[in-house]
């Protein structure tokens, strides 16, 4: 008994298992899981070691978080919208069309009772999340043809998902699910007219450009989706108390880790994709505002009969408000001078 | 011997000090020592505890990176460039007029080569700097009276300082140094015309609304302000591994938290400053050309002779060409709409 060190009664070497719904080619998102692995492992040197499997590994990548609640895996790498067909107040957590950006996403989690919120909500399906990722604003995916007015939209077969798809059917689209490895095939034969997916570094992975040319942006619909590290919660509760702060300070390091990756690697990606042929369009304030007044209604909808996603949304909606006033002024002018600049050749 | 546990040994009990370069009562900057602290306490159960001191505690502020590099403590937590007195080189540790943005900086320090490259000069100076925060852009300044010209700018006298003095000496203002705490009398008697601090939420703190009421933005001189936690050098390479990986994890991690602390924080303050008179400008064109122009050609100037500053500074510049240009598609295209929808009261 004398040969048993304090310390290591207080903290007993841990080996968990975190299961990432992304696959390892897409080096940034999935990294975000290797991230606090790295960070965890190392800071408890080797004490608390988390070990990182890529989608489809332990369990597929859409089922990462229900192996969390059921005890299969100790943690998910993954985005809570993913389990928006078991509640929707799920999408919160990631983004939700129009949703708040990058930044903003921060500032309500870590500031805004955000983190509060949604693990109240998270607590009641077994779960308890830590923002680990943030994707930044995403593009709007890869056309055949252009869209330029409401109607080009009416009977366009597009691979979309969640709230966005449900959107983009009350403007007359046809969304589709498929999984990333198929859409290239649909697109090029046309099975499908277009397919969002994330933004110019994770798409160039997947050649869309050679086939489906005209690049869309914003990606309405993810203006700032945040990546979580979800823990079974029975076990964050029985977690020592360092091991506690571990990883919620290695799952924050993540969360500005992630964005800075991306917002890294895709200004490169983009000049690259236009070489390839990509042709670069906005999607006209026709479409965006007809999307935003159906996004608005659907919520309405939702907030009438799911007490958690009302509730969620409502301080969301509150922090928006002020935020975007805020933006308007030193953020936004920073920028847009520094773009002229840009554009100038300036810089 | 038998009753020394292991793991002690291989990670001696650590007490550290950090000394911040700010006072207290800006709670959102100096709470960013706070965050560091508190994480690399909690995450290792006390065996490296490290203990804030404000400004004047223990050495006057803008002597924090002094003491670190002498040995008085181990760490401060403060911004490199208020040593450009010392070497201009500095100024890019924090940011320059023009420089890049907030998750920009994050984007070159994690990704793009700006950790090593501001360590390969921090370390001629006995430091170690690891990136603790970042304010977000900050405002332009309280003002008597409005600056619509750049004759407006001749005479003028202007608490700001550094590299953004020197641009504001060559457009004809007449830069001031005034410590935080005698500029409001300052400006009430009309010594000084006009006062560049922070942004909403710290100024708000120093009542110069009462004295200068037109708040003028962007604050083209810090577009995205970076924190640093400085480690001595020698200390930081003595520090055992998993020490190393606590305090890395914990500062990336005050790095996203002080700027979702300032995002939530400042939307909340316009608001109350515009209610207690506060006048918004905006910086006219003309003007930021003018200072533009005058910052480039006082860059090429330093970096004729100064090797660190330009090897850093055209690493910077580099990645802002791109940046810049990507940010013009999705991420700029999503804060134009949601603005336009937050002017029309439809949020």
């Amino acid at each position: 008994a004398l040969a048993t060190p304090a310390i290591a009664q207080e903290s007993p070497k841990l080996q968990w298992r975190i299961t990432s719904s992304f696959p390892k080619s897409l080096d940034t998102i999935y990294g975000g899981a290797e991230t606090v692995a790295k960070y965890v492992t190392e800071a408890t040197d080797g004490q608390f070691e988390i070990q990182v499997f890529a989608a489809g590994e332990i369990v597929p990548g859409l089922q990462a978080a229900d192996a969390v609640r059921d005890g299969t895996v100790e943690m998910a790498h993954t985005t809570s919208y993913y389990y928006v067909g078991q509640d929707d107040a799920y999408a919160l957590g990631t983004t939700v069309p129009f949703g708040l950006n990058a930044r903003q996403m921060n500032a309500w989690y870590y500031y805004g009772g955000g983190n509060d919120l949604m693990n109240e909500f998270f607590a009641t399906k077994g779960l308890y999340g830590l923002p680990s990722g943030n994707t930044g604003a995403q593009m709007g995916g890869w056309y055949r043809n252009e869209i330029n007015t409401l109607n080009d939209l009416k009977g366009l077969k597009l691979r979309i998902a969640g709230l966005a798809g449900r959107i983009m059917e009350r403007l007359g689209a046809v969304p589709q699910q498929l999984a990333g490895g198929d859409i290239y095939p649909a697109l090029e034969k046309g099975v499908i007219d277009g397919a969002e997916f994330v933004g110019p570094y994770d798409d160039e992975k997947l050649g869309f450009v050679k086939v489906a040319p005209f690049y869309y942006y914003p990606g309405w619909w993810e203006g700032g989706p945040t990546v979580h590290t979800f823990v079974n919660l029975d076990q964050w509760n029985e977690l020592p108390d360092n091991f506690k702060g571990v990883l919620t300070a290695a799952c924050q390091a993540a969360n500005c880790d992630m964005l800075a990756s991306y917002d890294y690697k895709n200004p490169a990606a983009i000049r690259r994709l236009v070489n390839e042929g990509a042709k670069l369009r906005s999607f006209s304030q026709d479409v965006m505002q007809a999307a935003y007044d159906a996004a608005k209604e659907i919520y309405a909808d939702i907030s009438s009969s799911n007490e958690a996603f009302k509730k969620i949304y409502d301080s969301q909606i509150e922090f928006k408000r002020d935020a975007y006033l805020y933006a308007q002024l030193s953020e936004y002018t920073y920028d847009t001078f520094m773009m002229i600049q840009q554009r100038n050749g300036a810089i």
